[in-house]
């Protein structure tokens, strides 16, 4: 399945076969290109729909080898491609984007911390810890309850740990200890930059999470202040320039009393950024489709004033065959994206965006097509 | 290639690998589905991008069958499956969508004029013609020149014939003869109906023509009165009812000084609804696929006040590797759509659509990024 005929623009190779690969793909087609997936399995997202589908794992450099003969670039759909692996294929001559040198701080949350504060850029206050007795003296200056996070692979709430206390054993991954930052918002801002340099932002966005996982979110962050707004887009830039990203990158901040903090950075599309499929004049998708193939960026403004953004997670006996059907008669004008996964209670199935001019109305509407997907009562919510 | 081992969806089957179908292919991305794609030749643009392709001829009735087989429906992106094999295929148990007794209004348009004034719906003069004698009689009674049209088969300029004066010789298809309409405007509207009956209707649009082509497509038709924007409409809606058809369908319309006439009608997406990708709340190729899965039916209301689309036709020497990332770096907020296809001098290579709210600047914004990729010279269109 690797020859496609389509000698009609340049291939790019995609590592993971997810839903982002699967919105990329979606992307690519109107650019006039074919995505070339390297998917685990192949009922992954994006090897369902991707005409150019091979199967492996993103730890194989055997494999992302032969994946990557024939592809003019290699970018990712996640972090899981170990350094030493995207090394290895950088020095055989593959144009990875981005490199190896700037996803390594989208991978090593330590490495990010150091790097970040060296910039002097704002993060929460952070020490290493290779024993239980280092997180102890570090709330004995920043007070508890702390948090754990693990330094690599932790997402949608997976890899973080609270404690109140001092604690007798550690994770049995490797973490590091952060103060826990009295929030009053998270916020996400996408960025994308071109090898040529070229940068682009969209709006700030603000992020609503649900026991560490992201449920919504709303563009543009509807309570942030011009100024911090205009802060955070500043951040995201700089770290886009600093670090070297080619792609689309989030910077995921809190919003916190005495003022922003860099949270975690993701080097690909992004939960935060799927908004803009609809909501944008360009996509995410389609911007690090053109910044990993240094083409001209396109344009971020919103469509309309209000874009809500709104997760469907999997519910105890979600069946999308027989709720897709009543969440469309039910908001016929929202836009949904299901990713092709077998529903499991807390699995991420596909997201529902809705425009409009109202927050609150706009809000409720995302909400009640995501909840009916879910197969929640009517204003289950 | 024909298992997917996606089983969180039923299987549409489209018949064709056009643009169309490379089209209803990313919308059905987006609704957790991946179409199943007859194409005729492996480099065709559905076939270029889709997971699950097969290779076929649209009039081999083995061929079909062996496609169909697994598919939950069966519908078209062109008019080209013959009659025979259609009603063979539903013989079968295929579930055909629209069926064959509304597509032959789409294949034969001389039996289109015949339902068409059965109806009391408006039409150009027409008369059958068997020999050239036909054409001079009816010519005596509507006035030259008069206009010579294919039964099936004619687009874009293709299988049409103008002449002032009787004619020595037929041309080598089956034709019939129509008056030649003094036109005012051309115009289409489409509309989607499901099996259940729920119809939608798109606003009506201003196609503009050069030598036959369509080239540029505005939402809403910007010098259309109220009135006739109604009667258009509900020439379509009653249109979809009468014949049944299930699926999106388009209907052209001519303008003239004595009101509104149908010219021809389409039972797929068309051209004229390319703007609803990113202009409507619901596009063309999504309606179409909740219509021929018997979903509720989305909206169809315009995102912004003014959507122009212009196609990309191929000149001398386009060359799209040169010439795309000149227009996406000219017009930042146009969206491009290009359909895998090699350049030749007239060929529908893509289309881009600009939306805004000023008709003039809108216009311009589209027409430009089309001249741009085409490699004319800039103002060039």
């Amino acid at each position: 399945m690797t020859d496609t005929g389509n000698d009609t623009g340049p291939v790019v190779g995609m590592v993971g076969g997810g839903q982002l690969a699967r919105m990329t793909h979606q992307a690519a087609i109107a650019l006039g290109l074919s995505v070339r997936v390297l998917a685990e399995r192949a009922g992954d997202g994006a090897a369902l729909v991707a005409h150019d589908v091979e199967l492996g794992s993103p730890d194989d450099l055997a494999a992302l080898t032969r994946f990557a003969k024939g592809c003019d670039v290699v970018t990712f759909d996640h972090e899981h491609v170990p350094t030493s692996v995207l090394q290895a294929l950088e020095g055989d001559g593959v144009v990875t984007r981005p490199s190896s040198r700037a996803l390594v701080f989208a991978q090593d949350k330590l490495a990010q911390r150091r790097r970040l504060s060296e910039l002097g850029i704002p993060v929460p206050a952070y020490a290493e810890v290779r024993e239980p007795a280092d997180v102890t003296a570090f709330a004995s200056e920043h007070g508890w309850p702390v948090v754990l996070k693990a330094v690599r692979g932790g997402y949608d709430g997976r890899g973080v740990w609270f404690t109140g206390a001092p604690p007798e054993t550690l994770p049995a991954v490797e973490v590091y200890v952060e103060q826990k930052v009295p929030l009053v918002h998270e916020l996400a801002v996408q960025v994308a930059r071109r090898p040529s340099g070229e940068m682009r932002a969209w709006p700030v966005v603000e992020t609503v999470q649900n026991q560490g996982i992201c449920v919504e979110v709303i563009a543009p962050a509807p309570r942030l202040s011009p100024g911090l707004a205009a802060d955070a887009e500043r951040i995201a830039l700089r770290l886009a320039e600093e670090l070297d990203v080619v792609g689309v990158m989030a910077v995921e901040l809190f919003e916190a009393p005495g003022g922003l903090l860099v949270n975690e950075l993701a080097m690909r599309p992004h939960n935060s950024g799927h908004w803009s499929i609809e909501g944008a004049r360009t996509s995410q998708f389609e911007q690090h489709l053109r910044a990993v193939l240094d083409w001209p960026l396109g344009d971020t403004t919103p469509v309309l004033p209000v874009v809500v953004m709104a997760n469907v997670l999997g519910g105890d006996a979600t069946d999308l065959s027989r709720t897709l059907p009543v969440a469309l008669a039910a908001e016929p004008t929202v836009s949904v994206h299901l990713y092709g996964k077998q529903p499991r209670p807390g699995r991420k199935l596909g997201h529902v965006t809705a425009m409009g001019t109202d927050v609150v109305a706009t809000r409720a509407r995302a909400r009640r097509a995501a909840a009916l997907l879910r197969g929640d009562e009517e204003d289950g919510s």
